[in-house]
């Protein structure tokens, strides 16, 4: 459900209400309290029809609409003791915990705030580190997928002027080998990979810039040895033209605003995160809690939807 | 025309012949040869209807699908003794002299083979030194359009490491101004410019580099005690999606592929390219000859199609 204070319980509550082919791909239960979707419900006028499930039995109603509902604290309007940020941190947890057990099969998360949980006290910095954390999981690798276009990213954030000294043989051709595993943990059986290219036109033969023959052919070529299909380096504005095409699976970019700029651009709202690299999938939404719209009956649900969507067909 | 080894002439044969939205916004006339043409006819089985124009009175057939040409070398295929990046050269020049004389308002540009020019004894490197050297222009800027998306680019053909030593405030605030000039040249009032900004999430106050509050904040309050109506560093993963949502009616991109991701990422075969700063308006093709492709019906027309229709649109 996000972080109580933004925009999580109102699009929860669109998403599952308005939005009935979700129920037709997956049996959506929610990790949150009660009063939270009965405060937005009132505000956004949405009739509500929730089922309490109980966390031992996970007994869901299975019927298109009804909100399966894991309630998390417990609290109320009246008696709520508890700060957003620790609340935001108790809902993944609980959720974890669940996706652990095997009884729910991949997480959606609604956005959570970094400064209320530092307030509360909560020992993890975002999403990322309670997930690594809470799992044992060790490095995690964010998957960007907007419609067939499917964005890994080699640094992210970073300083601009420390992304050439970041760039390295063995861990580019290693990370190109995590991209092709968690391709196919998705259901891509035999991944064909692009590296983007650093320099305009993939530096033009070094007339502007050496990475590319310096570092990226010598990774792409270990990768193929390690038995990885992958191209390139592509020059950056034609490889995710070419992905979108279908002529590659995904592409390893090599910078944040690199990946970040092609999937939002070709389309912001459709584009949605999913971590790799925990026992479980997680997806999210790719924007934060905005608490100035929230209470307000003005956030869109898009984002979440697609969310959803992507870890009912992604789940393994 | 473009270079005649190159899908030039095929692209013009298809564009003027099979489409004749073309015909409904401006009165084309090609620069060429009428062989060319001719042997495109038969290898794409598209039947021509030309009337060769007279460059002293040009005089124009108006009539949708008559392909207006005007001969420039007058060589056939059995006396042709030009080569080919020589015939390129004059078509570009015989076309610039026209529109330096007003006999037309605006010139879209074919491929051209920067080799085959080189080859051929032309002293000049590509499409741009011609036109700035041809007309005595001074520096030139490209103006990327893709739909309702207008992308300037403050530096081009340099390494990435060498991308961050080249920003500076007064350059930056001079580019902005320029920009908006360019931008009120093609009918647009008051043009609300954003300048991208270099770091991720625009640098996050500083946790990722100082660009943006060493050189980018004060470029832009500097253009704007100029009178330009801008705003930013806007981070580069939405500055172009706002751009498209119409927030913006120009984005400064800082580099190359920052620009060239956006809008080949958006709409590959719909970004067309300007040449903004010379007397009169010129458009080109995103692409190259494409050698391989040539003579075998397998171009497609779609980008000079563009070119044609914005240099039509946009001619002042």
């Amino acid at each position: 459900m996000g972080d109580p204070a933004g925009v999580g319980p109102e699009i929860v509550l669109k998403a599952l209400r308005l939005h009935p082919e979700i129920f037709e791909q997956c049996q959506p239960v929610v990790f949150g309290d009660i009063w939270l979707l009965e405060e937005q419900a009132r505000i956004c006028n949405i009739p509500m029809e929730i089922h309490e499930v109980d966390l031992a039995e996970m007994k869901l109603v299975d019927k298109p609409g009804v909100i399966n509902l894991v309630t998390v604290s417990g609290e109320s309007p009246h008696s709520a003791q508890t700060p957003c940020g620790r609340l935001a941190f108790r809902y993944i947890e609980t959720a974890i915990s669940a996706a652990l057990k095997g009884q729910v099969m991949a997480i959606a998360t609604a956005p959570i705030n970094k400064e209320n949980m530092r307030l509360a006290g909560v020992p993890y910095l975002d999403h990322t580190e309670i997930l690594e954390k809470l799992t044992g999981s060790g490095h995690t690798m964010t998957l960007f997928i907007t419609g067939n276009l499917r964005i890994f990213f080699y640094s992210r954030h970073i300083a601009f002027r420390d992304i050439v000294e970041a760039l390295d043989i063995e861990k580019l051709a290693g990370r190109l080998q995590t991209c092709r595993d968690h391709l196919m943990k998705i259901g891509i059986g035999q991944p064909r990979l692009a590296l983007a290219a650093l320099n305009p036109h993939a530096g033009e033969q070094g007339m502007f810039g050496d990475e590319e023959t310096r570092i990226l052919k010598p990774a792409v070529e270990q990768a193929r040895k390690n038995g990885v299909i992958v191209e390139g380096p592509i020059p950056a504005d034609s490889v995710f033209h070419l992905a979108i095409e279908g002529i590659y699976d995904g592409v390893l970019s090599l910078y944040h605003d690199q990946g970040h700029i092609a999937a939002k651009t070709y389309d912001f709202y459709k584009t949605i995160s999913l971590s790799m690299g925990l026992p479980f999938l997680r997806t999210s939404v790719d924007h934060g809690t905005a608490e100035n719209l929230a209470g307000k009956n003005k956030a869109n649900e898009t984002s979440l939807v697609e969310a959803i969507l992507a870890a009912s067909r992604y789940a393994w």
